[in-house]
């Protein structure tokens, strides 16, 4: 079960809501670096259950736990191990599903793939896994910010039908704007639709999807690769390999896919003052030949309604007997606001990936690009 | 310049339009395999350019040949080298575009990566790339289906604002069904509008996108990982490591987001006479927490218009001066026919590989699902 | 810093001495397999300083704990997280050392290489690193000998100028007569003379080095690979990734060197009544061409002196002075009995990745060498 | 059967002496650089069989070809494809063997492992297969000594009895100095006993071992890494991974073992004028804790006779039948001089990757230690 992310800023998560903890081995981290403990905490605080009436009551505490690789608050360069401890939270509920498929839900593949069920709290599938991936997301970002200033803010752009329409790259301001919306879409009035009907949708048992959106500036141009580790290529994987993710678009995505080329093509021009090359439109999402191109890189994910729902549903069980469930436990109706801070976490993951294999093998962009200041000696 | 893809049957392509050649390495090929060079062939030609007016005139000739890994028509468990010698088509067209960058094309972020320009033929981004993945692709395909029965089958799905509606599983029945038509649209009327689009967008010099969509049949239950390599995680960074592809979806995808749980999910039963556990819709594209659940494999592609055309365009070239484009030499309007068995390729190279992953890790599942009889004495 | 090992029985190891914990986490472990805690707490208790007057007087209680990828007894083909927490053994006597270079250490050359000292417990230098590495292998050698009867057993061949006189196959009979012995020399003259000499030199303040030797026993025809991941490159590279180990053989290593091909080659025999293929000799160790040939694997492994030694020492510290040093705290004089279990882990480490590889390509092999009874359904 | 090498400076060799060509695509080369195509050259020139008559008679051409990834003299960042034509060498010499298992050659074990034999030239177990990492060593030669200063010099050691002394780090001065040699043991009287010998084994149809001993000048301290890639384990498998290689050494190797710590130990000094931290003695061989510490590298490989032989040897076939074999062809009777510019490459393959991991992650140290004029702007 590859659980590994990245060639070098190396990535291996493990854990399942029924072990003791979960949590995620990082190798490939300069020595040197101060270790930012505590940004890595708000990062996990933010993807945590329980914050608001929208999200399943479940309140985790998740409370980042370090044990290698830090040493008098800066990074060794050695494996560095953060964890999270799991209470006991099997219960009734999960006992009641042991035996029976949940539709749409990873049961019934994890039995034909292991020959055993991961019902309890759903094995590697449970969204717990990402744990991991937020913290070791959160590092990458600090490191990110301080060497090349790099941001990535990611907001709910639609839920069921419920559009908003975010304007970039004026919107959002920042990641503490979004956290003021409880949905964190970063828009009022459609904040309060998209609330009222999760709401609606938690108090019938039932559930419903939406899309996820991110951009990210300040991205130097020269990041990912030409053929298979296209920036975009990663970025597609790495949303994908979020629960619940069924698609991806870079840029005008499948919108774009209408257009004439004379319409679609970002033309190329030469901003005032700075003298750089900057390009008219951005359907390409900062991304050309699977290489950044310094506009924003922009990226959309979708995410379909939680499988989980209290609502009857015919389905068989492992007996190979048609059945009935009405699931039990609590379970978030709509994980979009829970998905936005896991959205940045894995871009951030494959972003520092690419800079790290870029100024290994092309230096001269290194020096050209990054904050030689911010790079503690070494 | 990572070019490999695969942990065990891995594929690693190399080339460009302006070397001696370009195609593919392939490492971790069972032994003792007959070698199908016929349909490795066969899969060459159909992404080769110049086989109808939609696509471009430049007519490759594109012969495989095989320089190691095969000895009297067996595979001998070695490394193959699979190659297509490019003819020299290096023109006063190129020339032109020397300095000047392209707009939505590559030159401008290769030039910033690499400090050079990759003009010729586009490099490594070039479509000729390709040639080896559906080299190996071929070969992939074939195991497959002796092994496991598997059949991978791509069409196109709209251009521009024309969409099909191409109902599966029943439809496409096959490749050859699909390669009747000039558009790879297997529906007559659909075919018939978007040829006169393709051609009329041809005579202005300008181009167009739109979506391939692909199946996959025989997939049995199982294949796939939970986390990081999930198949739907991986198959999406494999569509979109393919040129000018925007966007990825499994299943519902992005439409998916508008539904409620209710609706959406899945729901189980036993199929009459087998016995076997089926879904009733198949809104999961055949994959569940990340694997293969045994119906249908479903995905859909978004690929752009193409970025190099023939009107005038506003750009800057390498002096950093503004000027003004008109690309020449030759094009394809519309990618679309042509990704086809590209899609098709890098569909089964994900398939292939999951599937030895699988069997060495869940032995008990290959003595369950493969047909033995059709693996070589080793 | 690369913690990692194998293509798909995946080992990552963490910990530093000054952290919270030491461990591993073991990915691409199958599904439904007995989890074997009591044999992996055993091997870890046999790498354990503090077991006799020979060794480091340090008492390490090293319990295992498992955190992830076993639920109710077996593995659940997900992560397995093993650790063993750090006492906090930071004192005084580190203080002294932290702005000295100790001779032949890794004082210098990590503080060159990552701009900082790791003088606490060595960092990742450090010999409890290996407890990640025993306890991954305490779990390969469960699975390596129900699945094809493997057995890998090593013990003490020389010490300074005291050699041993093993002969293999019949010796050592099993890894509990190597234990009987302190100085794991499973022969009671020479072991005495080994304690003798051990004792005195821990009694001046020195150490000294030696030799540890494996054979491996029941390896089916078949393991490892033609060219670079031959299984004796895969060994030598496990051997001298061990602290210390400054050498490796494999069969009749650098002796072998001194014969003429006629001597040294290896006859094939039928065995009677079994008509296996056997040597007569067994210069090449169980090993031509990379692969095993099915006679017992016979490697060496020389481990230079324990660097850190009480005399008095000409050196330099971190300000460029030169100075004296004369190490505190509690040292191993001598490497060799608890590099044995060590030895072993790596071994079988090397060995189950190669098995894992080799049934995912060649599935008729698996079919002829492994007891498929004791394989668990899945 | 894999066949890559390398983090960031990716080598996948391809071919076996039956096959079209042999070679190897190298991936992760910096863009920009000048390509070395006649130093290249030189090196394959170097390996050639047929150089001397101590060696086989065949005389293979050997000219290098690039395929892609160079562009007017320069790298492109692509990967690079670098290919020798085999000629058509398959004769009656090994239709004789074809079902004859040649002692400790990999006949056999390739027959355990694949189902089929390899007879033809030894499959990818031939020496032809060192052509593709030769090529690639070279071009990481001329890397190596632009951008750090470093050379790597290998010769030969001992053959059969026959042992030289070349004190480094004076001798050898160059590897032109050690062609000057016959046998590559850059010393007139010990290279005159081994001709003697070398030709005495050929004639009588036998054959004779030997140890290759390299240094590597000007290496900075920093590379390599810890734990699992530390550099000597890298070199050990390197070194073990060409045919024939039996046993790796690193500094004082086995012989250290024998000693005491106080007189093992390599005391620091600074180093009169520089002031740099050096070793009064190098037991260490140059590696400390895995890492480069800016001593010569030292390492010597042993290498066990020719297997394939003229003298009559007894054994089995592939009918399971006992037989008698006397081979034909023509062989090498002592590999040892051809084994020098292979030793030369593999070493420089392991430093470049450990080269470009360590300014990826430590880009401070590059600064420090690497020459930024000579490389080119990107």
């Amino acid at each position: 079960m590859p659980s590994s992310w990245g060639k070098i800023f190396r990535v291996s998560t493990y854990g399942e809501s029924h072990g003791v903890s979960v949590g995620v081995v990082i190798d490939g981290v300069p020595a040197g670096l101060p270790f930012p403990a505590e940004e890595i905490q708000r990062d996990l605080t933010r993807r945590r259950p329980g914050q608001n009436d929208l999200t399943t009551p479940r309140d985790e505490e998740d409370r980042v736990m370090v044990e290698s690789g830090v040493f008098e608050g800066k990074t060794t360069g050695s494996p560095i191990l953060l964890k999270v401890n799991n209470k006991n939270t099997i219960g009734a509920d999960y006992d009641e599903m042991a035996h029976v498929f949940r539709p749409s839900h990873a049961d019934y593949t994890y039995s034909e793939k292991y020959g055993h069920r991961a019902h309890v709290g759903g094995g590697r599938s449970s969204v717990r896994e990402t744990i991991g991936r937020v913290a070791a997301g959160g590092l990458a970002r600090v490191i990110l910010k301080r060497e090349l200033g790099i941001e990535t803010i990611a907001w709910v752009d639609s839920v069921g039908q419920i559009d908003s329409n975010i304007a970039e790259p004026q919107f959002p301001p920042s990641r503490e704007f979004v956290d003021q919306f409880p949905t964190r879409c970063p828009d009022k009035n459609v904040n309060d639709q998209m609330e009222t009907l999760i709401r609606k949708l938690r108090d019938e048992g039932d559930s419903v999807g939406g899309v996820v959106k991110a951009i990210v500036r300040n991205l130097p141009p020269g990041l990912g690769d030409p053929v298979y580790d296209k920036l975009d290529a990663d970025l597609a994987k790495a949303l994908l390999s979020i629960s619940a993710c069924k698609g991806f678009e870079v840029g005008s995505g499948f919108s774009g896919t209408r257009q004439t080329g004379s319409i679609h093509n970002d033309e190329f021009y030469l901003e005032d003052g700075t003298g750089k090359v900057k390009t008219r439109t951005n359907n390409s999402g900062g991304i050309q030949g699977g290489i950044s191109n310094g506009m924003d890189l922009v990226v959309r994910a979708a995410f379909k309604p939680t499988s989980t729902i209290k609502k009857e549903q015919k389905t068989v069980n492992d007996q190979n007997e048609e059945t009935v469930l009405k699931a039990k436990g609590r379970h978030d109706p709509c994980v979009l606001p829970r998905a936005v801070p896991i959205v940045e976490a894995v871009i951030n993951l494959v972003l520092i990936d690419a800079y790290f294999y870029q100024r290994s093998l092309q230096p001269k962009w290194f020096l050209k690009y990054a904050n030689l200041d911010n790079i503690p000696n070494q």
